[in-house]
């Protein structure tokens, strides 16, 4: 048996402002992509992991597309073992779901591979398995984006709801990745331990105006519900310019503009593609103006997903 | 001068369990009905408060529907007066909107009077100063709805900032009312000053969660969505036997079951008029086995709000 399967997993701004640990949507690129392949010996294993800038490990045990492969290896009592190679398109660290699209691409990837049939619904939990490594508690709104496309309310966790939100196709989405390296796991302890109920009214009319904005396709009500005044505060202090680059991406025409995932990227909605490469240029200057180097991504949100390429 | 002008105003259930502070929508009846009358004295006058089982203040400082009229007469430099009959169908201190549906049917109705022509939109900083008198906050989760009619979201406070959520038409709502009394200021009181950030997402999910389910006419969604991890636990040991009506009500097949405002009613939302019906019955044997009386309303969502009536 010599076979091979290679996937495509695209990047994905979770929280997206007001929407802290239950909303994200996927980008069109930048994307992760695994190629899983049969062997002999049992187990997985990373033959490769290319296109990263920053080393990722190649211990199964540590990597966060390895493991959902083991657990559809443990799932199917496979006697086989799968070999996998990972091109990184999506920054390490970044904060726009590059655990989440390895682990979704791998998990993709390995179920074609095995011919386990499994639905998006049912790789989810195998994708998890992955997204655990990265992050001590379990969250899916970078996973399920990656996984689905389009943009993606997960209305609860127990158990997990998926809702596919409907985006208007005319909606871009500029992000802006400083080169400095934010651990999801040292952003969450940044993260208040309660918050006050009057920002809980706030966050609460934000997400649910959010979700009516993009729905009934009003765009001014999308911007005015992207606000957040529970994770941004914490935050943005870590990410060099972040006043700035917010003013610069608003006064640039920008609907609204906050953290993407933990940081340290900066994303930005706007309505067409020409207002999504001013407001990244202007978030530019204000990096460029403090040295530090950075990549500029526009895309239209991502409309399908994950997928087998070839 | 000699003329009168009367307006209704419908009910309202506040906070639809996850939409705390933030969402409310009007029912089809009860509501109240207020008629103003130019008179030759200046100022604001109450002739007659009728229907209420409860002992309403008819000094115009301390009542709700005078507070509207006396800030119109302010803003239009009125010379002449004005005298209200307000008969009340909707129970007072009951959680379903007793304050807000007189005050805004007495600032429709004077708008009228006094032919100021003014919206909806300017319409309701005059009601809100109705409701400043039963609440030391502002809130216009149960204002909004019985001035616009049907599910209104309140995106934000500053400024205030009112979403129309478009309702399926076929959802009905049961509201058990039990004649005991909860002053909303008394209720505030109870409610947490902090919430802990795991209870944010799990609200944020399910009010994001709701607005969706409404929007895609998806059922199951709008059932999921129905839950209050923030005021309902702080306040239901007020009502009487509330798990257990709350029980019932699911039992008997609503999607959901809440507090209605700050209580003491109690709502369900259901999809059929004869579950509604059902659910409406099964809540009753809770309170009828505790020797609580009570009143049962089964309405549909309404979809016009407050409105002339002659």
């Amino acid at each position: 048996m010599e076979r091979e399967i290679t996937a495509f997993a695209p990047a994905s701004v979770s929280n997206v402002a007001c929407g802290f640990d239950i909303m994200g949507f996927a980008l069109d690129q930048p994307g992760d992509t695994v190629t899983a392949r049969v062997v002999k010996s049992p187990g997985v294993r990373i033959k490769s992991i290319t296109g990263s800038t920053s080393s990722l490990p190649t211990d199964p045990a540590l990597n966060t597309a390895a493991a959902p492969v083991a657990a559809l290896l443990k799932h199917c009592k496979a006697t086989l073992g799968v070999e996998l190679e990972i091109s990184k398109g999506v920054p390490v660290g970044g904060g726009i779901g590059s655990s989440a699209a390895s682990a979704v691409a791998a998990a993709v990837a390995c179920n074609a591979l095995l011919e386990l049939d499994l639905t998006k619904e049912e790789l989810l939990p195998f994708a998890i398995e992955g997204e655990k490594i990265a992050s001590d508690a379990i969250h899916v709104d970078n996973l399920s984006p990656s996984l689905w496309g389009g943009f993606i309310l997960v209305r609860g966790y127990k158990p997990i709801d998926i809702v596919q939100i409907e985006a208007p196709r005319d909606i871009w989405c500029t992000v802006i990745h400083p080169h400095i390296e934010i651990q999801t796991k040292a952003s969450r302890k940044l993260l208040p331990k309660s918050v006050p109920l009057a920002d809980l009214v706030t966050q609460t009319g934000n997400a649910a105006g959010l979700v009516a904005g993009l729905l009934k396709q009003d765009y001014a009500l999308i911007g005015r519900s992207l606000h957040d005044v529970v994770a941004e505060p914490a935050r943005s202090h870590m990410i060099p310019g972040f006043a700035n680059m917010k003013a610069a991406a608003l006064d640039a025409g920008a609907l609204g503009c906050s953290i993407s995932g933990s940081g340290p990227s900066v994303f930005a909605l706007s309505i067409t593609k020409e207002t999504a490469d001013k407001v990244g240029a202007s978030m530019r200057k204000v990096l460029d103006s403090l040295a530090c180097p950075n990549t500029v991504f526009v895309s239209r949100i991502c409309s399908n997903g994950a997928r087998i390429i070839s």
